[in-house]
């Protein structure tokens, strides 16, 4: 272990269980791209699925994580952006005050989504 | 007008309508973008929110379009991906027979979308 950092990205969670295994996969791509940075990534559920965001917390904490942060895998600030997620970690934080806690800003409002959408569009024209 | 192709973002659509305006502000500088490829990019929604893709596609017939490209702005395949949209596609294909419809694949299979979350997590160690 060379850090003391773990990443998790917190999606909605579906009925579907092939939808969950499609985050899992992404996520684990990203894992392998991030090993030199986090120790431990891992796809989390706010519902409908497993592991929860309660689960991911509790699971880096065993693992050794003094750094958590967290990166909400959606497209636009809904309640659950903007309400849900920040009380969940709020309460965890409270459960793990000497826990590092980082939430970063949701997937759709990072600049790079623009050039993705904007060659994938392009791409279509080929 | 340099093209006849337009582009149709297909987003899910929320009750929200400060989330609607989200996607339809990532559209517009995606529109900014492409303004030499697309003559025309519009967010157009599955439910909850107008315009529809039905909207979306007469919209364009009416412009002019003679190519219509479609990028469903979803991050992973539910029933939306796999069966609504391609429905309604369908159906308006036979309504528009002569128009070109090219429906790519939805925004969390692409490849790039690693290097984003990658990029987004290691800002959060900074």
């Amino acid at each position: 272990m060379t850090n003391n950092h773990t990443l998790l990205i917190i999606a909605h969670g579906s009925r579907k269980a092939s939808s969950n295994d499609e985050v899992i996969a992404v996520v684990s791509k990203v894992k392998e791209r991030l090993k030199e940075n986090y120790f431990s990534v891992d796809a989390v559920f706010l519902e409908l699925a497993t592991p929860s965001i309660e689960d991911g917390i509790k699971s880096s904490v065993a693992k050794g994580a003094t750094t958590i942060v967290f990166l909400p895998y959606f497209l636009s600030v809904g309640r659950h952006v903007s309400s849900d997620i920040p009380e969940i970690i709020k309460n965890q934080q409270e459960l793990y005050p000497d826990i590092t806690f980082r939430v970063l800003h949701h997937l759709g409002s990072e600049e790079g989504i623009l050039s993705l959408l904007s060659d994938m569009a392009l791409e279509g024209l080929e």
